[in-house]
């Protein structure tokens, strides 16, 4: 029998969006089963969200301190923990459970402020767990493919590179009427210094690093809050130069009507350009310098093996966000079966986003608010 | 708990593209999980399949006989088979098993011949089974879009339908370099009379019976043979009328280099227009007479009831072909459930294709073939 | 300086759409100018549309039998006429012009029935005059690429060809209501045969032949008339056989919502493929087998010298219809500068569309009729 | 006759690709000839070209300052002249016929320094001359739909602009293989300050200046020089904020493979969006708050009459950049006729770029240049 990881998740009750994209996504491959949780604060929700499963009562906790020891000096303990929390609570709860030598997935912003970010990596190294940020849309067999294209030399030396993630539901003032997502996110409490920096942004930096290798050398940001009585940024512009001399340009934003979750980006380079943009993930747009565009389509034999070995469909059956966070988890079980059976891994032959990557971000919305908070100034990365 | 119910599989060995897929898409949202199977006439295969899957090895068959007797006997039987053979097998494995009180679902063509399908919807009421045909397409949310806006009026009284599903595939005869797929695909024996309009000329119909609700009157086919030692069609041109007045046509390839599945559906009607395409499968265009054409995307507030129930994620996150796939087996495992705890259903307020749609495929394909021998004249089709 | 050749008008007086195009689109390379005319039989439109381009009074004519008697009397006659009339015009009109040894250039359908279109072709030979029919969409610098492509045998063996061309100007009955272009389109006695495939039908005959060089071998035509009290085809299908052994679909609608004058042209053959769409007409498709598709953007080095030479503007600045317009003329007027100074020139190394593309066309609708009129069978084109 | 203006060119000799621009931008609307010119240094150049268009060798000038004290003492002397020199001399051509009581139409950036711009202001206004300075893509009917969406509030409150305007044609350093275009766009004394955000991102501001109406408040802009040996920018990112509290990013590249001339502005506001591409300019996309985008198409009724009036071709017949082009001259010659007849005009009825734009643009490419120099800081527009 195909020998299945066990999980548990601390958030995620019914009603909740996000919890149940972990579950499915998880679902799709099959490499992993949900045993454990603490879904709610709310007891009922939790009970009710660990009968929806399936799950033996006993392992449905009432607090994510009882549920990563008692997991932990079980037999048949989880093997990683889906923690599926606000922000403001990632580091405490991902703190407890590798604290109790337990693996861990982590929604980003990793933590609020960079000092955690940095404590759970090394806690995770001393304790020898795994640690995953899931950034879902490096997951996306085509920015995978963007990444070989860039490496392989493909486009040169990168100069420029533009990125975008324009959304719209922040347009009006939601948060007034009670709706849940704009309540935490619009609240400094539960989201930290930044919200649009911090939930879409962070997903642009995350993006750029992973298919160009660049490191940020230091930036510019403009932050702006649209709507009465708003506190957080829901607007940035953000300049930015990176270590090997190239430019950029980031805006985010979640007042801007006509787009949904228009995550793009472009690399342009010497010899060519790239351009991904993830609500048409199955296809990529690449450039050679004198030559007309082409439109990569997933699936098709001209498609480079590490992107390829993603795949599940044939070209023109479209994936979707599912595939893509499937993917991530697909890497991190991966490695976490090799680990857990004795073996020695190197976290970077695995293709998922690991604490550097929950680092970088953490560090990258730390620094558009200085920049933001001193006259959008420069401001140093390192 | 959840209660899940139980399925077995015919067909659908390590190896085979469409068993997976079944086996995903059902996994996506949890409401069935497999305990049963004969999943290959290679012994080997099978067990192994079985293995990989958990299963019970005295639930692992060497022949459908044995599945369908044995599992019908049993208290914690199986719910329903799906059968993912090729099309030669379809209705002696499907009569198998309703004849033992098991409901199917069925990869399309139904069968070779309509008098097979006739019989398979005769015993399938008789013995008080449902029947599913997996159309794939028409699980997309937006395929629902389109049809809900035909249903409310919206584009008025239909006149032109403009339909087509190129593929580029069988450019090459790559069967016989002994590719797998081809093989069976292009022999009359396993594939039936048509190998193109059966396989995806059958999509095309299915899906615009779907959006329109019309009933095809009669209908002209050219089917032409490309790629030397062929003896099936690999692309086809049909001219079509509706019991409306309407006129429609339909063009499938195999051989139309630059495309993969590109399944495209274009309503007419005499106030406003609907255009599908499945590979872009998260938006619809939408124009009303005399004003811009809109593009609706998957997600958004203005989506109607009957489509966007069947949404997973919010817009901009794409869904793809495994939704697609899920939302039949969703609709089909919620009408079978009623139905085993002893409810009377509709059929009709369960939106999967049933039998009728099954039987409507094979009988397209009968009068496309017919046509085409006739000398591509006008065939009635009823 | 650069000398001008002269041209006369009939039709196009003031309020004409199509006789502004045809004057601009010749002003647009100012290599010859209007002097002569017989705008409208209406003498007060025919007269002020004289004044309206300063032409001399004395020839602004009141019939086009004395303006070409007397122009061609002139020692600064016109070197060529425009004919812009109604369809069924067409030929009595250029008769009269080529009689006297003017050449000519017509907008299409060149005629109504095809012995007419050959014997204007007889007599173009005999008085030594060039023809032009301003078949406007062969213009498009992508459409000359798209026919280079093909002609270096980029595509390989042409096997499949579809092509369309929406509109939706005529979905309700605007003739009703007077309006004066679906006045004459909708009337058999102004239009000929058929509206449709008469006046778009033709463009998709027309361009699928200058890209491909293919002749049509055989065709079945199904034509609706859409819309209470019309007599005569506003949708078709057409199912083709090339003479190469290739197939074809063409569709033709005036009923067809969201569409505006959206031709489109896809070949495909064993090697590759070309898609040519006319409102898009700065780009053109093209996927060789096995590699993705490509979208050549006009004004790009990599475009070829046949198709370069008509550029006017570089890459990414967009030309028109226009554009298209002007090309033909020009190479018409390059043709005809050459043949009035004795040259001898061969016809086929203008890239124009000449009277054999005419009689071709007048050919097409013959045999689309015909087909529909015998129950829509195949009909032989020779 | 319709009585055509006289006008004369500085620059645009055989060879030069602007002055031909104009020439047949002018000659397709036919209200104004060109009558004289002095076209290049080269004095064989400049006969000949004279020659091309059959000029008066009288009227074939040697010096603009000739040109501009003949011409005005002429009783049949032009009514306006078109300026198409490097920009380093706009100011001292411009200044001469001004001098003389001659309308100007030049080309953008108007001037190097914004003293001199307004200088030629105060000039045209006391020898009540009109001033064009061609921004070309403000002429494009569907750039007039965005602003007329926008003025009747369709969008709201104006909050966020994004713009860009990418090429790729300095990719390589071809201006030291002696390519003409390249030789003078990468000198300073040629080019003034800026290479890339005077060429182009001066058209950026142009347009959304047009379509908003709004006034920059404050900028930051980071300019980048890649190619070794160039000593002008070639990319540039630019922060601003409006004066309405609205923030905004351009994007203006040299270097951006993949692209021509893809000018782009997009403008969200509280109500809706629009979103106009240069390279696609028969189209506009339009999004109200809640509803799916729509796609216009220029030609349609459902354009309004500001912008409907400038079209010259229905809906799905390209037009393009000779058409804006053509748009500004019409609305300038327009204005000058009546100014001419001794009418009293208010130029803000014209819809044509006029020397306040040409203002705006200078200062706005100063002020990036003096943001950069200062290291990226804020600079105020005013």
């Amino acid at each position: 029998m195909q020998q299945k990881l066990k999980y548990g998740m601390v958030g995620g009750g019914i009603g909740s969006f996000i919890g149940d994209v972990h579950r499915r996504a998880i679902a799709l491959d099959g490499k992993a089963e949900l045993v454990a949780g603490v879904f709610s604060r709310d007891k009922d929700n939790c009970e009710k969200t660990g009968q929806l499963f399936g799950l033996d009562p006993s392992r449905v906790y009432s607090s994510y301190q009882e549920m990563a020891e008692k997991e932990a000096n079980r037999r048949d303990g989880i093997d990683f923990v889906v923690i599926v929390t606000p922000n403001n609570l990632h580091y405490s709860v991902a703190k407890e459970f590798l604290k109790n030598g337990i693996s861990v997935s982590c929604d980003k912003p990793l933590t609020i402020e960079i000092s955690e970010a940095l404590e759970l990596k090394d806690l995770a190294k001393k304790n020898n767990c795994l640690f995953v940020v899931t950034y879902t849309y490096t997951g996306h067999v085509m920015a995978k493919e963007a990444r070989a294209i860039v490496q392989r030399g493909d486009i040169g030396q990168i100069r420029v590179i533009t990125a975008e993630y324009p959304q719209s539901w922040l347009v009006d003032t939601i948060e007034k009427k009670g709706q849940k997502q704009a309540l935490w996110r619009t609240d400094p409490k539960q989201s930290g210094k930044s919200n649009c920096v911090g939930d879409i942004g962070s997903h642009i930096e995350n993006m750029v690093s992973y298919i160009t290798g660049l490191k940020i050398k230091k930036l510019i940001a403009n932050m702006d809050i649209f709507g009465e009585g708003r506190t957080l940024d829901n607007n940035a512009e953000i300049i930015l130069k990176y270590n090997n001399g190239a430019s950029g340009t980031y805006w985010c934003s979640q007042v801007a009507i006509g787009y949904d979750n228009a995550l793009k980006v472009r690399i342009f380079g010497t010899e060519g350009a790239v351009e991904f943009i993830q609500e048409n993930c199955n296809y990529l747009k690449f450039t050679k310098k004198g030559q007309p565009t082409c439109i990569l389509s997933r699936g098709n034999g001209y498609i480079s093996e590490t992107a390829a070995k993603f795949n599940r469909l044939p070209g023109g059956h479209p994936e979707g966000f599912f595939e893509a966070f499937a993917n991530i988890y697909s890497a991190f079980v991966d490695a976490l079966k090799i680990k857990l059976s004795g073996g020695i891994i190197n976290e970077e032959d695995f293709d998922y986003p690991n604490i550097d990557a929950g680092i970088d971000g953490v560090k990258f919305i730390s620094k558009c608010v200085e920049s933001m908070e001193k006259g959008s100034v420069w401001v140093d990365f390192d």
